[in-house]
C-alpha cells in the first residue's frame, strides 16, 4: 500500500513536471523561430521503442505551424535511386523552422545493415558521408538533437505481443522486427557501434531509457529545452571565428593554375563539324546505356561571363533523350533558397540512378561571387571547400560520375565578345552592366579559381580546364571529356558486376 | 531519278523552314521569359510516335536553362497515392518558365484506360477534372499547348520490330505497347473520344502527323511559335475582363449566413473535459483506420483573427501519430509561390491515401484577403469560387474526405480577446497592428465571407460554422464533425469494398 502511495505521488510529480516543461519548451519554439534558428531532430532506436508516440508528446508542447514530421523508415522508389542521405537533405529545415526525422539516416547503418540492403564495405564511406553532413549542418547554424530511443528485449517483446495481439495494430510488426528482437544482442551491437563511431563533438547522440514513456517523454523535453537555450544563448553572443590550422599566405593563388593555360588551342571548322557530330552520337548511345546500368552523372559547369557554357552544353544536349538529363541553371537564390543551407537547392537537383544533372553555375558558387561579393562570411565560404569536397564524395560513393568544367578565356577575349553581344541585337540581352562590374573584378576572381581549383580537384571529381577562346575548340574537349569518362565508369561497373556473377 | 533529285530538294527546303522557324522560337522564348509568361506544352500520342525525340527537337532552340522536361507516363507510388492530376499541378510552370510533359494527365483517360487501371465509371469525373484544371491555367494566363501524335498501325509496328530488334532497345517496347499496336482501332477510338471530349475553345488540341519525323518537327514549332505569338500580343495589349453572366446585387451578401450564427452556444468545464477526452480517443482510433483503408483527409480551418483555429487545431491532433498528419500553414505567399498559379502551394501539400492534412488558413484566402486588400483583381476573386470548387471535387473524387470550418467569433469577443493578449506577457507574440487593421475591415470582411459560404458550399465539401465565442464548445463540436465524418467514410469505404468482392 505504501508503495502503491508512493507510485501515485512519483506520477503526480512527473506529470507536474512535464506541464512545466511543456511550457518552457513552447516559449523556447518561439523564441528559436524569431532569432531564425533552424532545428533538426532526430528519433532512432529500437523497435517499439515507441517513437510515434514520443514526437507526439514532444510536439504536443509546440506550434504545430513551425514543424514538419518525415517518416524516414519509409524509402520510397524515388529514394532508392538517390544516394541515401538525400531523402534527408532535401528537407532539412529552413531558418526558424523544426523538421523531426521519425527514423533518420541512420536506418542505413543500423537497420539496412542488419537487413543486409547495405553491405559491410559500404560502411566507412557511409560513416564518413554522415559525419561530413552532419558537421556541415551544425556549422552552419543548425541545432541538431539526435535521440536515440533504447528499450530491453523483454520490453520489446512485450510491445510487439501487445501490438500483434490487436487485428488494428498487428500489420505493424514485420518479421524483420521479430528477427531483431530475437537476435536482440546482435542488433544491440550493430546501434552500439554506429553510436560509437558517430558520437560527435558537433553533433553528439543522447540515448533515452523508453522503457517507462512518461519518464522518456521528460528526458527528451530537457534535451531539447537545453539545446535550445544553448543555441539561443550563442546566437545572442553571436559566433565565434573559426580557426584555421595553417593560414594561407596572402599571395598564394595570386599566381595559380589559370596563368599556365594555352588558350591558344583552336579547331577549324571542318574539322570541328566532324569531331562534334561523332561525339554528339557516341554521347547519345553511352546516354542509353548508363541509363541502363543505372549510373547517375553530373556535370558542372563554371567558367567566365561570356567563356561559352551555354554553348557547350546545348552541344553537349542535343542528341540527347530530354526524359534522360535535366539542365539546373543556378539564378541568384530566391527567397527559400536563401533561408536554407547553401547546398540545399542543389540537393534538390541531385539525378536519379541512371539521369544526367547538369549544373550551368554550381555550388562553386559559394568560393568565388559569395566569396568576393561578401555574400557570406569568410568562415563560411573558408569551410566551404571540405563541404564540398564531402558533397561530391557522397555522390561519388552513390555511384555517380562527377565532372567539372572550368571553361577560361582571357581578358581580351571577354572583352570582344562582350563588344560582340553589345552590337548584335539578337544577343543583347544576353549582356548586363553586371558582367562589367565582375570583368573590374578579374583579379579577384582569378585568385579565388585557382584556389578552388587547387582544393577541390579529386580523382573522383577531378577539374577539367577548357580552353575557350576557340569555342570550336572548348566544345570538343567537353564532350570528349565526358564520353571518355562515361565509358570508363561503364566499364568499371560491368567489370564489376561481372565479379559478382 | 526525278523524284530522288526532287526529294533532295524538298528535304533542303524543309531544314531550312526548320533553321528559320528555331531561329524565331528562341527568341520568342527569351519574350516570353521577360513577360513572364509561363507556359505547359503536352506531348500526347501512340506509342512510338517519337515524343522524346520531337521534344528534343523543340528545345533545342531554347534556351535550356528555361525548361523543365517531365515524364508523365512513369508513375512512382507516390503519384498513385494522390489524386491523378496531381503529380502534374505539382509541376506546373512558375510565371515566365516553360514545363514540358512527355505524356500527360491525358493518360489516365487513354493508356491507363485501355490498359485498364482507369475504370469506365471514373471517366465522367475525369473529364470533368481535366477540363476544369486546364481552364483554370488558362485563365490564370498560362499558355497550355496540348500536342497530339498520331502515326499509323503500320508505321507503329515497324518502328516496334526496330526498337525490338537492337539489344539496347529492346527493353523500350512492353507486352503492352504490342497488345495496343494489336489493337489499334480499339486504342485509336479510346484517343478520338478523349480528344473530342476535350478539345475546348480555352486549351484546344492539336494534332500532329507523326510519321515523317522532320515534317513534324516543324509542325510543332509552328504551332509554338504561333500561340506564342498571340500570347504576347495578348499580354502587350492588357487583359480583358471577364464577362459574369449574372451580375450580382451590390448588397447581396451584406448580411448572410454569419448574421444567423447563435454565439451563445457554449460549454461547461467539466463536460468539456469529458467530452474531449472521449472524441480524442475516437479520432486516434479513426486514424489508425483511415490509414489502412487509404482514405486521404483534408481538413480546413477559417476564421476571424483569434477565433481559436490553432487551438482547434491543437486539440485534434493532440492523439495523433505524427507521421499521419501535416498542419499546413497558410503565411503571406513568398516569391516562389508568387510566381505560380495561387493553387500551386496547396497542391503541393495535398495528402497522400491514409494521411491527414489540416490547413491553417486556406485557398480562401483568395475570396477573403486577397479580394479585401486587392492581392488579385476582381476577375481572379470572381473565377475563383467556380477554381475552388473543382479543385476540392477532384480531391472528392480521388477518394478524400474534405470539411471546411468557419471558426466564427462576435466582435466583442474578438476585442476581448486581443486585449487578452496585449497584457498577457506569453501571449503577446500572437497579437500585431495587422490584426487591429484587419478589424477595422469586419464588415468588408464579412460580406466576403457570406459570399464564400454560399458560393462553396457542396455536399461533399461543406462548410460547418463553429459557434467560437465558447472555446471549449468550438473545439468539441470541431472533433465532433471530424469523428462523424470519418465514421461515415469509413463506413462508405467498407460498404463499397463488401460489393466488390
Amino acid at each position: 500500500m505504501a508503495e502503491d502511495k508512493k507510485k501515485a505521488v512519483d506520477k503526480k510529480e512527473l506529470k507536474a513536471k512535464i506541464e512545466k516543461a511543456s511550457a518552457r519548451l513552447g516559449l523556447l519554439e518561439r523564441q528559436a523561430r524569431e532569432a531564425k534558428i533552424p532545428i533538426l531532430i532526430t528519433f532512432d532506436g529500437f523497435g517499439a521503442a515507441g517513437k510515434g508516440l514520443q514526437i507526439n508528446r514532444l510536439i504536443q508542447a509546440m506550434d504545430p505551424r513551425g514543424f514538419d514530421v518525415y517518416t524516414g523508415g519509409k524509402v520510397s522508389e524515388d529514394d532508392r535511386m538517390h544516394p541515401f542521405l538525400w531523402q534527408f537533405a532535401t528537407k532539412t529545415p529552413a531558418d526558424g523552422r523544426i523538421t523531426i526525422f521519425d527514423t533518420s539516416w541512420y536506418r542505413h547503418v543500423q537497420r539496412d545493415l542488419f537487413d543486409g540492403l547495405t553491405k559491410e564495405d559500404e560502411l566507412e564511406n557511409a560513416f564518413e558521408d554522415i559525419i561530413a553532413f552532419e558537421r556541415q549542418l551544425v556549422d552552419s547554424g543548425m541545432v541538431l538533437i539526435k535521440l536515440f530511443l533504447s528499450i530491453t528485449a523483454k520490453e520489446q517483446r512485450k510491445r510487439f505481443e501487445k501490438l500483434d495481439a490487436s487485428k488494428e495494430t498487428a500489420w505493424l510488426v514485420t518479421d524483420n522486427d521479430w528477427k531483431r528482437n530475437a537476435q536482440y544482442k546482435k542488433y544491440k551491437k550493430i546501434n552500439e557501434d554506429m553510436i560509437a563511431r558517430t558520437d560527435t563533438k558537433d553533433a553528439p547522440w543522447v540515448i533515452i531509457d523508453a522503457n517507462e514513456k512518461d519518464a522518456a517523454a521528460l528526458a527528451i523535453m530537457k534535451v531539447v529545452i537545453e539545446r535550445l537555450e544553448q543555441a539561443l544563448e550563442a546566437k545572442a553572443k553571436g559566433k565565434e571565428p573559426g580557426v584555421y590550422e595553417a593560414p594561407i599566405p596572402p599571395d598564394k593563388y595570386k599566381k595559380g593554375i589559370l596563368s599556365t593555360v594555352d588558350l591558344t588551342k583552336s579547331l577549324e571548322r571542318e574539322e570541328y563539324k566532324e569531331k562534334l557530330d561523332l561525339l554528339q552520337k557516341k554521347v547519345e548511345k553511352l546516354h542509353s546505356e548508363l541509363y541502363r546500368q543505372r549510373i547517375p552523372v553530373v556535370l558542372c559547369f563554371e567558367g567566365w561571363d561570356a567563356a561559352g557554357k551555354g554553348g557547350s552544353i546545348k552541344r553537349l544536349t542535343s542528341h540527347l533523350d530530354p526524359r534522360g538529363y535535366k539542365v539546373c541553371p543556378t539564378p541568384a537564390p530566391n527567397s527559400v533558397e536563401k533561408a536554407h543551407h547553401y547546398l540545399w537547392r542543389f540537393w534538390n537537383n541531385v539525378p536519379k540512378d541512371g539521369h544526367i544533372a547538369i549544373y550551368d553555375r554550381t555550388w562553386y558558387g559559394r568560393v568565388m561571387v559569395e566569396r568576393i561579393e561578401g555574400f557570406c562570411t569568410e568562415d563560411d565560404w573558408r569551410r566551404a571547400y571540405d563541404e564540398i569536397n564531402a558533397f561530391e564524395a557522397h555522390l561519388i560513393h552513390a555511384g555517380a560520375v562527377v565532372l567539372k568544367f572550368w571553361v577560361d578565356i582571357d581578358k581580351d577575349e571577354q572583352e570582344r565578345r562582350f563588344n560582340d553581344r553589345m552590337q548584335n541585337p539578337a544577343k543583347q540581352w544576353k549582356i548586363t552592366d553586371e558582367d562589367w562590374r565582375n570583368r573590374e573584378k578579374w583579379d579577384k576572381y582569378e585568385e579565388a579559381v585557382n584556389e578552388m581549383i587547387d582544393r577541390t580537384s579529386t580523382e573522383a571529381a577531378p577539374w577539367v580546364i577548357v580552353e575557350g577562346n576557340s569555342k570550336y575548340y572548348a566544345r570538343v574537349k567537353v564532350l570528349k571529356t565526358v564520353v571518355k569518362a562515361l565509358e570508363a565508369k561503364i566499364k568499371e561497373v560491368e567489370k564489376a558486376k561481372k565479379k559478382h556473377e
